[in-house]
């Protein structure tokens, strides 16, 4: 059965995000909050791409020697220096990248994009690389915001951007221990429709999922929206295999636990690609959830909404986390309720008509055994109560969970539209929470003023950590 | 209120383990099962250390001015030239290393032994050590099995041992994000001691707590017997303070989670000294359990309890895992039988009565608040006798946990009595469980044999992860 998780969509598109087919418009509602909160003249979709077969690249500077080597090693047809291909590989999806890609803008791109087949097709391309001076890029799903896939050519003599699409397979299951080994060109869809066929989750959904891929998720230390329940890829991640320029290496183990160190996986992880290419990891993996709880609360404000979730995680019976566990500020929230369409309108009436004027939005699913799942909610719903929180039912958490990686399509229309958004993300302990967020926001809100942007900032809590949390920052400006 | 994790030992016997005052010589009963197992003809007392006084070491080879300018960091009573410190800094506490010192053989002695008491003086000792070509170890509670304090001089000019017992603070506790900064020569009740008059608890309980230091949970990559509830220590770290040749390093942050790589905190965790000198370390905590509840189950085979815990680890309701997860191995649990009491063996007859010939006797703790706790044991009650557990009650988990930090002691007794003891520890999946553990239990005593042994080797899981468990070997022959 396909679902949401597990449904393929094509490559994203050269502009954006994604699959455009499956982008949903702004209702006029949304529109007219735009309108409002950024104090803006106009919405009209005046700034769309350029046409792509306008854009022009410098041409490839490979030499024809270079070529038939990498040629050699995969094939002729897995290696492309047509421009189109070129460009694809130009950059990644951050706010920066697309705007630049948007305006047909591309300064550098790869002289060549190959496809490997397998680890050793990837050892013996770096062999060339090594040989003649090229610089070499791994690149998964593109979806990298920090500028990981970047065709940075610097002192070398050309720069080979690595596709890794093709190492696509699960390699090895063992359900027993429950644990796999997938290769790194893996999109998120295509890890869990193999998992899932065995009954098994990676449980790792970041807002990327449908196009980010295994090896990107390692080499970007990754957080996905039920980390809380699963975990980050760091404490799923078991070794990876890697192939350097000085050769293969492998790095971790199958053992669940050793005394000897120093331990390196944790120096790859992360590495964004700087110290080898991943072409296969071994993670932990988890039964697939045979039922899921959802529930939603509301607080008058972020800090008593964040004094929640650390009583939930403190003074909750241990194991009663929800998988999802997200906190919206009250600009989000207030978001979520005017763009959420009559429902979501008629459950902001509601918590004014109970005394709440400000709303900061709680999201919750639960996974496990149908009985445990509820228990667990049952019991968490009396601390989320205790602390000041108005019980919403669960259509807030379902409704999130349905669009839950549609974020970045609305990003492509807000661009053509005009109107600048982007992301960033950091933690802090419980301890400085509150300030941590109000520091980050008001840093924020003063750089637009002072470029004279009449500055939108949302926020929320998208992992919970014993000792703290996560604060994930979305700010919009004309 | 002083209890037994908190209650301070004086600093180990140099022959041996601990405070020999409180050892507890073996009992009739327990002398007559090693006659017997070991097929021996005598278990006399005829192999007692020498004496003390009667050991000699090569003098300190530390020149006059390297003395003075290590004087001049801590003041002169805080370095020490004696013979007497030098060869109880001489090595640390494995079987052999006891066996050389119990024979009065010294091979080699630090130069001087130097207590610091700060980090800046920690690095005014390795500037001093650096200028001069002296190797410096770094010196906890003394309690390595691996070689890793022991003073070896290589190509340096001399060996400077630290004894880093006047670290001893409690820096800082943050009870909201529940995280401590604790100094690195705070041995285990001295820790427990500083957290709990705030309410918390490490929870790290290695059989060397009362002897090992902060540092040395850090250096060695530590696991204590309630690791599976409150996690190893590469889990509890958040963050070390190192000084190095070069200088200080701090590694690893107070925040609760970063996406930024490469990390290298987990490099610092297991690196035995070689890194630099652990000055302290800022570690998760949590809050004292109000109540513990006990069980025990006996199988009939040690590979039938095995997967009894990992049923327990896999079907069992989320957070349900007790804090303390241990099985022995049939032999193991013979000897627990033989060697604890009428009680004990009152349970093995019970045992026998219900059908089990040979028994595999698996320990539990579950620590929390009072009704969550015992909820979580009735919980996995259902599991251990679905697995084919038969339940005896507390009293096996509380005989273990009053005798947990004992063991040490007995091997003193064992040496003296020329029964040699040693053990060793592994973890493999749980698909590679069984396998390892009979090949590892061959392989010890087909390496005992070889040599004309009558061996004896017993074994336990002490630490249950989501892919596998720990294997701890006990050995000993005559």
């Amino acid at each position: 059965m396909v679902t949401h998780v597990t449904e393929e969509i094509p490559r994203s598109v050269w502009y954006g995000w994604g699959d455009p087919e499956r982008a949903r418009p702004l209702r006029a509602g949304a529109l007219q909050y735009l309108l409002s909160t950024l104090r803006l003249d106009s919405v009209e979709a005046t700034c769309p791409p350029v046409d792509f077969s306008s854009i022009t690249v410098a041409p490839s500077g490979i030499d024809a020697q270079a070529l038939a080597a990498l040629r050699a090693v995969t094939g002729d047809r897995h290696v492309s220096t047509r421009d189109s291909e070129r460009i694809l590989h130009a950059g990644g999806k951050s706010t920066p990248d697309l705007m630049r890609m948007r305006a047909g803008e591309v300064p550098e791109a790869p002289d060549a994009v190959v496809f490997p087949g397998s680890a050793e097709e990837v050892r013996a391309i770096l062999a060339v690389c090594v040989e003649r001076g090229l610089a070499v890029v791994a690149f998964g799903g593109g979806t990298s915001v920090v500028g990981g896939v970047d065709p940075v050519r610097a002192n070398f003599s050309g720069v080979i951007t690595l596709d890794m699409r093709r190492l696509d397979r699960l390699l090895h299951i063992d359900p027993v221990s429950r644990t796999a080994t997938l290769e790194a060109g893996m999109r998120g869809p295509a890890i869990e429709a193999a998992l899932q066929a065995h009954g098994f989750t990676l449980g790792h959904f970041p807002q990327s999922h449908q196009e980010a891929t295994l090896g990107g998720y390692v080499a970007t230390r990754s957080a996905g929206q039920a980390s809380t329940g699963y975990g980050r890829m760091e404490n799923l991640v078991k070794a990876v295999h890697l192939e350097t320029p000085s050769g293969p290496f492998d790095v971790g183990s199958s053992a669940p636990g050793t005394a000897a160190g120093p331990k390196l996986l944790d120096a790859i992880v992360g590495s964004e690609g700087t110290l080898g290419v991943i072409t296969s990891a071994t993670l932990m993996i988890s039964p697939l959830p045979k039922h899921k709880s959802y529930g939603a609360w509301s607080f008058p404000s972020f800090e008593a909404g964040a004094d929640a979730l650390r009583r939930l995680r403190h003074e909750g019976v241990r194991g009663d986390m929800p998988h999802v566990c997200r906190l919206s500020d009250t600009d989000e929230t207030a978001a979520t309720f005017k763009l959420g369409g009559w429902k979501a309108g008629a459950l902001a009436r509601y918590l004014v008509l109970r005394g709440q004027r400000t709303q900061a939005l709680a999201l919750f699913v639960w996974e496990g055994g149908e009985r445990e799942a509820k228990a667990r909610k049952r019991r968490s719903a009396r601390i989320m109560r205790r602390a000041g929180g108005v019980a919403l039912g669960p259509l807030p958490a379902t409704a999130w969970e349905h669009g839950r990686f549609n974020g970045p399509y609305m990003r492509d229309e807000l661009l053509t539209r005009g109107v600048y958004v982007e992301t960033l993300e950091t933690a802090a302990t419980w301890t400085e929470l509150a300030a941590t967020y109000a520091r980050v926001r008001g840093a924020i809100l003063g750089a637009l003023e002072a470029h004279g942007k009449a500055g939108y900032v949302q926020a929320h809590i998208s992992h919970v950590y014993p000792d703290g949390a996560s604060l994930y920052y979305t700010c919009l400006d004309d």
